[in-house]
C-alpha cells in the first residue's frame, strides 16, 4: 500500500516512526513475486499469540503493496492457528485487478503453516460518491473525561504489551465485569486511538475492532476467546482524532458468538463495521 | 461434504433429486488432487449473473468434499466477476485439518478467471455444546397466511430462473417499494422455503442470505445491486419447516451499502447470521 498520509510517512516527534507502520512493514523478496518478509512484533503479543487486528493490518498493508487499488474496502481474515512473535513470510496473489475494485489473498506463514489467511476487495475511498444515507446512529456513552475517570481497564490486561499500543477509555457501563458484575448483556464500548499518537486511518480501522476486551466478559464468561474469522468493511477514511468502538454479541451459542462491531470517527460518520466468530471460554464465571 | 440427512439422500417424490443438491454436484477430477468438475445451472440464473448465494452454495459443497469437518461454520465468499451459467471448475485447498476446525479456501473458476474465491472454516454443528444463550428476538412479522396473502413479490421478478427455486412470502410492509412506496428503513423480511419441498439444512442457509429482493429497493433505490463480498456463520442445523429471513441495511453511504442478515428456523432457533458489502445501484427512484 502506498503510504498515503502525512500521519503515515511522518516521523513520531521524537524521529521515530509510529509503531504500527513500523510493526507493520513487510519487504518484498526481490526473486520471489508475491512474497515478502516481516516481523511479528512481541510489542502486539497478547497472551500467548499475537492479536488478531493487528495481523489482519500486517497482512492488508501487504495485500496494498500488490494491488493497484489503495484501500481495504472488505477483508476477511481466518486464523487457523495462532502466530508468535518473530519472523514471518507473506504471500499475497492478485485474484482480480478491476478498474475500480480489486481482489486478491494473502496469507501470513510461519514454519511452513499458514497462520493466517486474508482475503481482500480494494478500492480507493477518496473516489467514493460523497452521499451518505446512513441511519444508524452512534453510540450513546458518556463523554470521554467521564470514560477516563471510571472506564479504566483492570490492571490485570496491562500486563500484556498490546495493551500498550492504545489508549482505550471504556463506557464505565461496560466494565462492571472487571468487578464481578458483568452486565449480561455482551456489550463492549472504548474511546479509541493509538498511544503514540498516530492519526487513524483504513488499517487503524481493522486494529480497533479487534482490540477491545471481549464482549464474552460481559456476558459472563471468563478465559481466551480465540477469534476464528474477522471481517471488517472500511466504509469512509476517518478524520483525526478519538475513536469510538462499539462491540456487541447477540447470539452466544453452541460454545461460539458473533462479536459486532462499529468504528466512529471524531466526525460522527461510521468509518467501519466489522463481525467476528469466535469461541466462547469454556471456563464461566460463578 | 458427506450428505448426512434424509432430505439430501432421498429422492423427490417424482423419483428425481431436489434441484439445490442436483445442481451443487462437484465431481473430483481424478488426476488432479482438490480439482472438481461442475455445471453452473442457468435454473439459478438472476439477470445476467448466476446468484451468489447458490455459487457460495455450491463452493461450499465443494470445499466440504475436502475438509474432514462436514459444516460451514463460517464461510466467506468474494465475487470479483460475474459468473456464467455453464461448466465451472472449483479449486479447493486445504490450510488447516484441526481436530475440531478445518479451513479451506476454494475458488469457482470459468475461462481461467476466478469468479468466485471462497474461505470457510467448518466444523461439526451436531457436535456442538447444547447451550443456548442467544439475546438477539426473532423478528416479528405477519403469519405466514398474512405474508402469503399480501407479500407477493412483483410479477417482474418471477421473470428470473432464480425466482422459481424458492418460495418466499414477503412481510407486506417491506414489500410497498414494489408499488413505488418503500419504506425508507431499508429492511426485507420474508418467509422463505426451498420450493420442491426440500428440508433446510447448512447450504440452504448460504443460499437463503442471498435469496430476497435487496434492501436497497426498501431505501428507494433501483437497479442492480452486485455483491462485493458475503459472509455467513452457520450456528445451527435449522429443523425441517419455514425460514424467517430478515435483511436489513444501515450504512448505505459512498456508493456502497451492507446487508446484515439473520435466518430463524421453525423452532425460533437463531441458525445463521450473515452480511454482504453490496455496490449501490446507480439508478436512483425518483
Amino acid at each position: 500500500m502506498t503510504e498515503r498520509t502525512a500521519a503515515e510517512t511522518a516521523p513520531t516527534p521524537d524521529g521515530t516512526r509510529y509503531e504500527l507502520d513500523r510493526d507493520t512493514t513487510c519487504v518484498a523478496r526481490p526473486d520471489a513475486p508475491g512474497v515478502l518478509d516481516t516481523t511479528l512484533s512481541a510489542d502486539w503479543a497478547f497472551g500467548m499469540g499475537v492479536n488478531g487486528g493487528y495481523l489482519l493490518a500486517l497482512a492488508a498493508r501487504a495485500l496494498g503493496t500488490s494491488l493497484a487499488q489503495p484501500d481495504p474496502f472488505t477483508i476477511t481474515a481466518h486464523y487457523p492457528t495462532a502466530s508468535r512473535p518473530g519472523p514471518a513470510e507473506v504471500r499475497t496473489e492478485v485474484l482480480r485487478a478491476g478498474r475500480t475494485l480489486a481482489t486478491g489473498t494473502a496469507r501470513i506463514v510461519q514454519d511452513g503453516e499458514t497462520r493466517v489467511h486474508v482475503t481482500g476487495t480494494y478500492g480507493d475511498l477518496d473516489a467514493l460518491d460523497p452521499e451518505v444515507r446512513t441511519s444508524a446512529r452512534p453510540p450513546e456513552f458518556p463523554s470521554l473525561a467521564e470514560c477516563a475517570a471510571n472506564g479504566a481497564l483492570p490492571a490485570a490486561f496491562r500486563r500484556n504489551a498490546f495493551m500498550h499500543r492504545s489508549e482505550q477509555l471504556l463506557d464505565p457501563a461496560t466494565v462492571r465485569w472487571a468487578v464481578g458484575e458483568p452486565s449480561g448483556r455482551g456489550e463492549i464500548r472504548a474511546w479509541w486511538r493509538l498511544a503514540d499518537g498516530r492519526d487513524p486511518d483504513p488499517l487503524a480501522l481493522l486494529l480497533a475492532v479487534d482490540s477491545l476486551a471481549p464482549t464474552a466478559f460481559d456476558l459472563g464468561m471468563r478465559g481466551w476467546v480465540p477469534t476464528v474469522e474477522l471481517t471488517v468493511h472500511v466504509r469512509a477514511r476517518p478524520v483525526p482524532g478519538w475513536l469510538r468502538v462499539s462491540l456487541r454479541t447477540r447470539n452466544a451459542a453452541g460454545g461460539f458468538l458473533e462479536e459486532d462491531g462499529e468504528v466512529w470517527d471524531a466526525a460522527g460518520r461510521l468509518v467501519a463495521q466489522s463481525r467476528q466468530l469466535a469461541r466462547a471460554p469454556r471456563q464461566r464465571q460463578a
